[in-house]
């Protein structure tokens, strides 16, 4: 399946343990609690999953960086819109790591060791980055299959600002600094009326 | 302080009394993780508050139908984006709850019985219905201080759609169906965009 629209989203001190608590998951997993609602928004709407959507969550933290988890929204059960359930599928995704091959922990959940930058050489002939200082988002999207590109509350190193300098585009979705979890929700619905 | 925005949000099912489980927010909650994020979705941009925001969670589940959640954006503290924090503070109000008085249960937010009828009463000039069936948002919103009003996964009863049908608009904000929380992020962007 060649997805429609893909998201890269990066957790700069997220845990990359199963090691945090279902009690604390913003404190002891390294804000995961960001990496949660990023991915029910990215995938959910109202009884149903957007099927076209694959994303990939780049946990850069202790212990063991990087870990990548992918989701394909074709493929991907039981994902709820609360935060603690998504918890648990990541935390089950980290639980299946094995150094060297990518892994499916859960349906249409991955794990692997795939570093962010890869991912960024991956899709650099299709990325956009989300950034509060980047072109208003007016026009329609100039691919039709779109990379999103997000940081955390923390944002990107410099050595990734250089990395991300080659992407296509770089849009604000917002005269406010948003939640990256609501990014996503205006990035897919300027996509959803785009296809109307 | 006369505030600029309000949510009026129904919780069909959602639990009144505080004895819902922290590990089990939408089970045992009767979908309390709907208000948890419409909560958060309202009031929380990146770093902050949105201070002219007041948001009423009408609370009709069992036991002790109904309660109403009163938070207002000026006063509230502690409200971070997690889940389970934000119903750790509804869980507070509710077990605040005195008979015929509103209680401030924690800084901003405030517990009482009053009716979602009462709410759409008070409201009744300058009130917004989401609803997939109303009419696309595309023009400039009619009101300086609208109170949008959102149904949970279950919408409204036969007898709430007539009071409701007094409403000064019905609006609807995506193609799609979506979760309520992630309508209020369309409606603030909407709201955010016409301040420029």
């Amino acid at each position: 399946m060649h997805f429609v629209i893909t998201f890269l989203i990066k957790g700069n001190k997220t845990l990359t343990s199963p090691d945090f608590s279902l009690k604390d998951i913003p404190g002891s997993g390294g804000r995961m609690d960001i990496m949660c609602r990023c991915l029910t928004s990215s995938l959910l709407v109202s009884h149903g999953i957007r099927k076209n959507i694959e994303v990939f969550l780049c946990l850069e933290g202790e212990p063991n960086p990087p870990r990548c988890i992918r989701v394909r929204g074709d493929q991907v059960r039981h994902l709820s819109p609360d935060e603690r359930s998504t918890a648990i599928i990541i935390q089950k995704a980290l639980r299946a790591y094995m150094p060297g091959k990518e892994m499916e922990s859960t349906p249409g959940v991955f794990i692997s060791d795939t570093t962010f930058s890869e991912l960024v050489e991956r899709f650099k002939e299709r990325l956009i980055v989300l950034d509060e200082n980047g072109e208003k988002l007016t026009s329609r999207i100039p691919f039709d299959d779109p990379c999103f590109v997000l940081g955390d509350h923390l944002g990107f190193s410099k050595k990734e600002e250089e990395l991300l300098a080659r992407a296509k585009l770089k849009i604000s979705v917002s005269p406010l600094i948003l939640h990256a979890s609501h990014c996503i929700v205006l990035v897919l619905h300027r996509l959803d009326e785009m296809k109307l």
